[in-house]
């Protein structure tokens, strides 16, 4: 399961055996079944996720209990509450698993360690940093301009896959739109 | 002014007269008026820009001729269109000055450059992409979850500064508000 994230970083640096090795003992390996959490509100968040296998969703619960999805992650991302990782701090958001699901978590020490010893991995987290960045600012200006079915459109543009392995009332509430909303729009 | 630049970059990594003066002959300076565009629409995005004097509005302008603002930026901030300038492409933001402006310039060849010459320039990069990641996904999460009241006071609480230097009707189109809204909240 591990080459999917030597592939990852390779796709941005080369890597020999060894230095893959050395990367991946920085890593553990945790399984969840469908519908475990990953994280739960008000946790300390140790760990960031690569998954290796499965489906999962980030989301927020509101005050009047109302889930507002913030990201899914699958084979090939990564998946945290970065706030709360990065910050030390505890997590606001739950994640929890829609497919059985297996991930490799690197914590925040760990991470620093990593990229602090080995200039191209401080290179590969910014390069994905980056790619982050740009991601949320594509998703802040869809919700600033874009109407309901604009959004629908660009998500199924640029993730086909999701359409496949994710509930529509999920898809709903990551757009922000009501189920029969999203009904109309696929039909 | 470019001392602003090293105290931002000496808050994650120390750093010698000579690296700093090695980091800074990457940059150029630019000097703008008041109302004068960074990037128009349509540009191919050369630079990032660190503010080291001045305001400016980054904003995406829909078919209707609506503008939507992105981000402000003001001393000690960065700004470019980051989509376009990462991945050299045309701008889909303007970006002009509130204020009379001066930035410094640098261009994603000597960014690369940098990085890949200076361990420690990759890790302060690699940190701000982080914070800007996190900004983003607060500001996600209190459009998917809080209405105009919660959003306008979150920026007054994060950003007072921008209270008293950018006029209301933009703070209003970052809120994604009308002005008669704004009013209502801030009486």
């Amino acid at each position: 399961m591990s080459e999917i994230l030597r592939s990852q970083i390779e796709r941005i640096t080369p890597l020999t055996d060894k230095e893959f090795e050395y990367i991946l003992s920085h890593f553990t390996i945790r399984k969840l079944k469908k519908h475990q959490y990953l994280i739960q509100e008000g946790d300390f968040v140790q760990n960031d996720h690569f998954v290796t296998k499965g489906l999962l969703k980030a989301y927020y619960v509101n005050q009047d209990g109302k889930e507002h999805i913030m990201q899914f992650a699958m084979e090939d991302w990564w998946i945290t509450d970065y706030q709360a990782y990065f910050n030390e701090t505890k997590s606001i958001l739950n994640i929890d698993c829609i497919e059985a699901t297996e991930v490799l978590c690197l914590s925040l020490y760990n991470r620093e360690k990593l990229c602090a010893d080995m200039h191209k991995i401080e290179h590969f987290f910014r390069k994905k940093s980056n790619s982050g960045y740009m991601a949320l600012q594509r998703r802040i200006l869809s919700f600033l301009n874009s109407n309901a079915k604009e959004r629908y459109e660009q998500l199924r543009e640029n993730y086909p896959i999701l359409f496949q392995r994710v509930p529509k009332t999920l898809i709903a509430s990551y757009l922000g739109v009501s189920r029969e909303t999203l009904s109309r729009l696929s039909s």
